[in-house]
């Protein structure tokens, strides 16, 4: 695991240890389970549980939640490993889409309403958007490619518990994710989160594999959204950043004032920016989410080795129709896949490779903890400056 | 509840009266679940009963039936609460098509074959075509809308059966379908159909919420489905008309006979007119279907204000291709939506606000009984001219 | 049945013989089922087992595994009845395709990737390409034909074991797929695998019956697969030729050397070719893959009034991408079928006929059984001349 030092060295080590697992379970095909310390024999509390929803769209849906003592956690296994939500206290992860079910993918059909199905889902705190694909629908190389690929529209093949016999006895939840394709595509990832008994704060761990015997391109976007409480008005997100741009001409009016959230706003739709960021020498970095008083918020700290881009979404029109920001570290921004290789922002990865990424969301649940997070994005920044980039680095209509 | 009081008055109470609830049973989960009034301490015999069917695309849908001791009902959850057949004595409502099994939506793409993809599972007596949009499949706004929307590829996700505690101990089946997308559509309805024991009748009562914080246009038929033994050589539908015109170019040379039904017919296909119905002062009207013989039949009761238009659908070909007529009210004719807003056929649902439909279908097993309710069109028609217009609202050759 | 009589007469009789049925067995709804000969109380061992998988895109995925003392069959009701494995002693039949998963057809959508969804699941042994249509992807009359048809992707309706009380005791596996769609197309396959206890061959006998009250087309082709150890550098094709072409331009340079296959070869991709085969007066004929010392091996017998012609498709890529070769009688090649009217070959069947289709697969285990079924090539070949038509049947750019 890449050294994210930039946190606190013993929650770092927490997150990145290996470490021998007092418990192994692989729950595939598991429709009721439960584990908790107790059997585990472990000192710190925690309960995990697998269920099945039923009911409308979701029939069928593995859901996963953790419970650590200071956190619940809502993972969907039938989605691609996505976390669903996320709450600590008074801090929530996660928002409120209009889509109310954990949709299962069997019913979705991600090329309907021009490659725009995977909306029909869309409603979690972190979605992986990937690996073969990420972006806006439209055509590339002669195939629509719908939005953000199907990553969170696979079912996990294998899923599986780990829980170490060490302290801090952490938590591994691993899914793996299929997208093979004779003749076209075989990726293998394996996701992972790990999650600490206590600690405010996990880590994710995805490690992609590309199993052909060819080269093949890949892009992924940790989609990871964010309302109430931490959005509000006058909330902000702080980052290192070397460049911010508009993505698109409508964009182009909240540049300026692109660290700060508007209240709920009728008509607002989307802004979405561009950013690349700094990072230390290791390459690391993170962006702080936190509310307008700077008492409650977010970090997210990731690799630019990894995820050299950060984009920046939103969406703060009315509660009804979604009041959210992604902030989404990625290979790659939001453009069709046609849009990026000129970008530079569609790597490749060998054949029998893997590519790793990982990175640690933390809960901020006090004034303090949020300051620490933002002196540490001063840090990185140092005396180094921002460009506003005026112009969108990709130019179109239909972007 | 629309007081539809052209039918007998106490049937109508019955059919439309609220009532407190003997027994509430949320069924959303059930797989195999049998209600009967014996469970519910009420003197009519009644059976509910819900199981799961399996093999082929059917596999995992649930089907609810119901007895009221004159009638047999089956309903169908896992289509949207589609009606797929009724049968009391003789008369049959509902018909053969060629699709045998009661297909599960999660094997269906609507978009495949030009987005006819609904027609692999098109089999029952009632289906909801909306409500974000109806008719026929076409490019509207950028975008492939599919035949006939998609309510009834939508799983409910709730069902709940409610029994009156005092006479006439109605039986209310409820199942709630959500129509959601983020940014796009947020539709939820409720839908309810209401039994009584002993009563060859039922009514529909749908309220569509447009949860969304803008408004959005919505669409509906209720295309309800008749074939043999109503329908045969020299059946009649009555109907109180101020308009009535050919769907299209094919259409016009049956306009004249359009009360009149062919026997089986090879190389018929389907003639479609489209009628705007007259009705009485509160918007009350109905259409009735009789056999040759005048002494079996049903009718639909529905109002104007709620559902203005009437789509005659009469696909008498042979018994083997489907030997069929739709009787359809709506808030639209079965064109594509691009061409519905010429016609003012293309409603608005503002935000946060809900629309109710309601139809009251009856059985008719007698000479006496069809009598009655083509006496009540003919009250409605009294000496109200009724136009035979040659050309199709509209024109084009991909209708 | 067709007489399939160049393989021995006692083996035929067996595969072909209607018998009384000991124990008849309707699957259809069974997750978990096991059936032996104990229970038939037949002399023979055998076992047969259906389950269920979950886990990724093969949940709900129904497996029927039948051990016949001699051979392991993996069938697949939830995938319209194919074969997907066969091993017996140290022959095995099928391959390893990049896809890993028995795959739901309830995850995919086969008009994805320009009509090529079907790869996403595509890893079998034997699988029926058709009945509605077959072959590459593209437009006809309108509509996007996506790859080899749907049979593969509907789930089979009735799933029945049939165990014959008198010897060889055959055990006749019986699966009904329905193609349906409202006004197109009512196909009903009775697909039927029979297979004799201690017999190292099995046979196919499928039944499309078009229960439409019209004529249609139908094609199919039965793609079969086959890898190590029958496939590697100098394995043969041994069959009755009258007339081979390359399938495309890229095929031509592999012509005259149709007959031989190379080693897991480094951008290969595939060579397909067009075969018009030889047969004998009752038109049976057979095609023989062995391995290159000769002593292990494969033959499918077939008919070509039901199966006029053979697809031969090398894909001798590299082992992840997919080292493999597919024999194909079918009733048609693997174009589009808008390319395959004039080439005559998109039969009708008429409405309320049926057509049949016999195949028999032999495991050819030893020298002396390989060169047995060489000298039945041999036998229909005599000196007839094999044409090598140097230019493809079709031309352009995408078949």
């Amino acid at each position: 695991m890449t050294k994210l030092s930039l946190i606190s060295s013993s929650l770092l080590v927490a997150l990145a240890s290996a470490s021998a697992s007092a418990a192994h379970y692989d729950i595939t095909s598991e429709n009721h389970w439960v584990l908790t310390n107790k059997t585990t024999g472990t000192p710190q509390p925690f309960t995990i549980e697998q269920k099945v929803l039923q009911g409308g769209k979701q029939n069928g849906v593995k859901v996963l939640t953790i419970n650590n003592g200071v956190m619940d956690i809502t993972l969907v296994p039938t989605r691609g490993m996505d976390i669903y939500k996320v709450k600590s206290g008074d801090v929530t992860l996660g928002w409120k889409s209009p889509v109310e079910q954990i949709v299962n993918p069997q019913f979705i059909n991600l090329q309907s309403r021009n490659g725009l199905g995977w909306l029909e889902g869309f409603n979690e705190m972190m979605v992986r958007c990937g690996y073969e694909w990420t972006g806006h629908p439209g055509m590339d190389k002669g195939e629509l490619l719908t939005l953000h690929g199907r990553a969170d529209y696979t079912p996990a093949t294998q899923v599986v518990v780990d829980v170490d016999e060490t302290a801090p006895y952490a938590i591994h939840i691993k899914g793996e994710i299929l997208e093979q394709l004779f003749k076209k595509v075989n990726f293998k990832t394996w996701t992972e989160m790990t999650i600490i008994p206590g600690q405010k704060a996990f880590s994710i761990h995805d490690k992609l594999t590309n199993q052909a015997d060819y080269p093949h391109e890949y892009q992924v976007i940790y989609h990871s959204n964010f309302a109430q409480p931490l959005l509000e008005k006058g909330a902000k997100i702080v980052a290192p950043v070397k460049q911010i741009s508009p993505f698109n001409d409508y964009a182009k009016k909240g540049l300026k004032t692109w660290q700060t959230y508007l209240a709920p706003t009728r008509d607002f739709d989307e802004m979405v920016y561009n950013i690349y960021p700094y990072a230390n020498k290791q390459g690391n970095t993170l962006a702080v989410l936190h509310n307008a008083k700077g008492n409650m918020g977010m970090a997210i700290h990731y690799n630019v080795k990894e995820l050299p881009v950060l984009g920046l979404w939103k969406n703060t029109d009315t509660l009804g129709q979604g009041y959210v920001t992604g902030i989404e570290p990625g290979t790659s921004f939001s453009y069709n896949r046609s849009y990026q290789r000129k970008l530079g922002l569609v790597p490749t990865i060998g054949a029998h490779q893997s590519k790793e990424f990982n990175l640690i969301y933390m809960i901020l649940d006090s004034k303090d903890a949020v300051n620490k997070q933002v002196a540490q994005v001063k840090a990185i920044q140092g005396n180094q400056k921002t460009e506003l980039r005026a112009t969108p680095l990709v130019s179109g209509k239909n972007l």
